[in-house]
């Protein structure tokens, strides 16, 4: 079950240290203009390489491989592909008959009889790659209603920013290597987080994502609530451990 | 998309001042014993009528149509019926030409450019009988294999319960009207209650759920984790929120 | 899997003998009239009691319990139901613990482990009073667009006749008790049923169907084509044992 | 729609003259020996080449991307790829302005308003390899329960011949170039063949498909019968227009 959506879907696979991650994407409509740049851009956002997060360099070049002719979309399948370039198993050799407490190691090996161990396999942050590349689509797609969807990061190791305007906020996140919209709460976050390295230890945050322009009446009425579709992808990130809609 | 589940599935219908509502379970195992009296007594469980919520009288009495022959589960669909008996439409006449603010009315308006007023037509809480009738029969099966669901409210108008062991928590919150494990708590919650009905206003709450017995490794590892997919059927229930997993 | 269609989905329930047969048409568009009298002719048409097949006396009266507003669609699942009235089990007591060839008796044995042995459980012609149900609103759907849906037989225990006109072709079968557009076919088809009925044999035949006035670009392009799905949906019908499409 | 299959999951993609076809296999059960030269055998049977298909050169050399760790398949998603190597649109140029009656060239302009004219784009046979990569795997996952899948041509141009053991069958076939089990209709096919070529002219055909050791229950009981599920997957096929199941 790699799917994700009913009238558009997208189908991810790869693992975190195999050949290649990627996504095909179905139903998508046909005559829509792909800004490459754009995503790439969006490749760039997720990429690891700061000083709080994973190590690997990820270039992540997405290759098109189907359902875009001449840069329009053609309504047929698009197929996108990313090389893992700085695969290097052998940090994680220790790994091979070990599970690491909080991680999928134990689950896949319960579920699967067989697991990938390295780099985390299919359960990585590296799955999600795919996802990125597939929703830069999405976006190209929702840019054309008008619709925005912006996300910051609102809490980081318990260090809290209010928010007044999300586009502004967004615009300040953007600049911001932890993506946190206000100065004075980067630096303190800053300074938790190095705390927390030097113990060994991770920090919890919270994501506050802002759409605008969304029309009254998408979704499905009962069980294919708009709310509960939402809440259904974004708990499928690893790491993500709750939901609030609205003022939830 | 009035449909939730993958392997095993369960369509709801019907309006809450239509002529009944049910449901159609999927993909049911073979040869279960169904225990009616069970699935009658989640229904009460379910029943609006202490002080604090709606005054309807609803008797509930769940009919299987199919899928269940001498008492056994056949393995084909299991259709399940509830009339409404007390579906006394005049109340909601002023609700004619009205859309109340916080409710459905408007959204199914603007996609349908038709809606059933009366009582809040599908968007009622009404029916969620027909998914407590679908649930009963998943608790039979979950039963089999040693699962116990269990659920109680935690906070109610602001009034939170600690709570040290789920199993006689939940216990001492069946015989609560307002299903608080807590005696005090459920005194405090009630004033709050009677406060906000003479101010004319509603209050939120939290419903802890907590699951025994499951085996490692159900679900699907991507999208359709079992965290993502109940977080997914819990934003479905109308007014629901927010939905958090373990420490989330 | 007793669901049909992915945009448009209808899910059939119900045994032979057991208390309703019924389905739930979900994703139905909204503000459609619902023309009850030409779903009850559709039932008529399907109704077995000539001559010629079971002699089992079916009313089919088909109860809409919700999804229909004043007459009109409102875009939530249409339930429907058909009581089951002359559904007298003695005449199968003997099958109880006997398999018939050339039924399902021995497949859903092997699956399910218990079987409803009534007249055939699910796998009985009906089990098909919900889908023509289902389809009678599928045709009041499709006339809104001018699509027209016509069959007949155009073989009977070997006796063809050939057909110029479609059109004319239905209305003649409409009128005949074997639904034969050709009177001389109908007589000789008629002779050689008696023959295989006294010999206590059955015999095959071939249905014709043409739809008029469908639009170029239904369907999917790869599996989903729009040929693939009748098919599949043809074939899900008992005892038939082919497809042609064309000049297939 | 690129998804077949409901348990079992395959979506193909790509275009005759892009860069690569490829499929996803999802749900693809774990611990299974991925057999690479089996594949690449199953390649070959399909490539065209011979003296009557089309002329193009496809070595076909399938990349397994994910899924496989060790040579061993792991439970995720089954990526696979095959780069389109001999891919020159220069023959096709012709047809950029132009429909080619009996193709689907024409149903895609509608449907999407855009359009892939090189080779067929995604409506050419080429979108088969995808397939046969696919049902590789399949093969391999059904040899561990004994089942064998034996396919031969039945009828060629109207000659047909008759098959008394389709195992033996099936042996002779492999080794003709046009699959057909019976030395002397092969030479009277081929002579039709010419013909027909000299007369530019195409040519329909029969194919027969034996599946041997099926275990009975296999398939869903109404919609998604085993019968309906087959024809709804041969269907799928460009040029097939038919299917009959047993003596159907």
């Amino acid at each position: 079950m790699n799917t994700f959506g009913y009238f558009l879907r997208v189908t991810t696979w790869g693992e975190s240290h195999g050949k290649a991650v990627g996504c095909v994407i179905d139903s998508f409509p046909s005559g829509l203009k792909v800004d490459e740049d754009f995503i790439q851009r969006e490749m760039e956002r997720r990429r690891p390489g700061g000083k709080f997060a994973s190590k690997r360099k990820e270039t992540d070049k997405v290759e098109i491989l189907s359902g875009v002719f001449e840069g329009i979309t053609t309504g047929t399948p698009i197929s996108m592909l990313i090389w893992n370039v700085d695969a290097d198993s052998s940090a994680y050799e220790s790994l091979k008959t070990v599970f690491r407490p909080g991680h999928a190691d134990f689950t896949y090996w319960t579920k699967f009889g067989v697991r990938d161990w390295r780099g985390g396999g299919r359960a990585s942050g590296r799955e999600t790659a795919a996802r990125v590349a597939a929703g830069a689509m999405a976006k190209l797609l929702l840019r054309r209603y008008g619709i925005k969807v912006m996300g910051y990061a609102k809490e980081i190791a318990g260090v809290r920013c209010e928010v007044d305007d999300p586009e502004k906020a967004f615009e300040r996140a953007e600049k911001s290597p932890l993506k946190i919209p206000d100065r004075d709460a980067e630096r303190e976050a800053e300074q938790r987080l190095k705390q927390a390295m030097s113990d060994g230890d991770s920090v919890g945050g919270v994501v506050e994502v802002v759409a605008k322009n969304v029309p009254a009446g998408l979704g499905e009425p009962v069980f294919g609530k708009l709310d509960a579709y939402l809440a259904y992808a974004v708990m499928g990130i690893p790491a993500v451990k709750g939901v609030e809609i609205s003022a939830g």
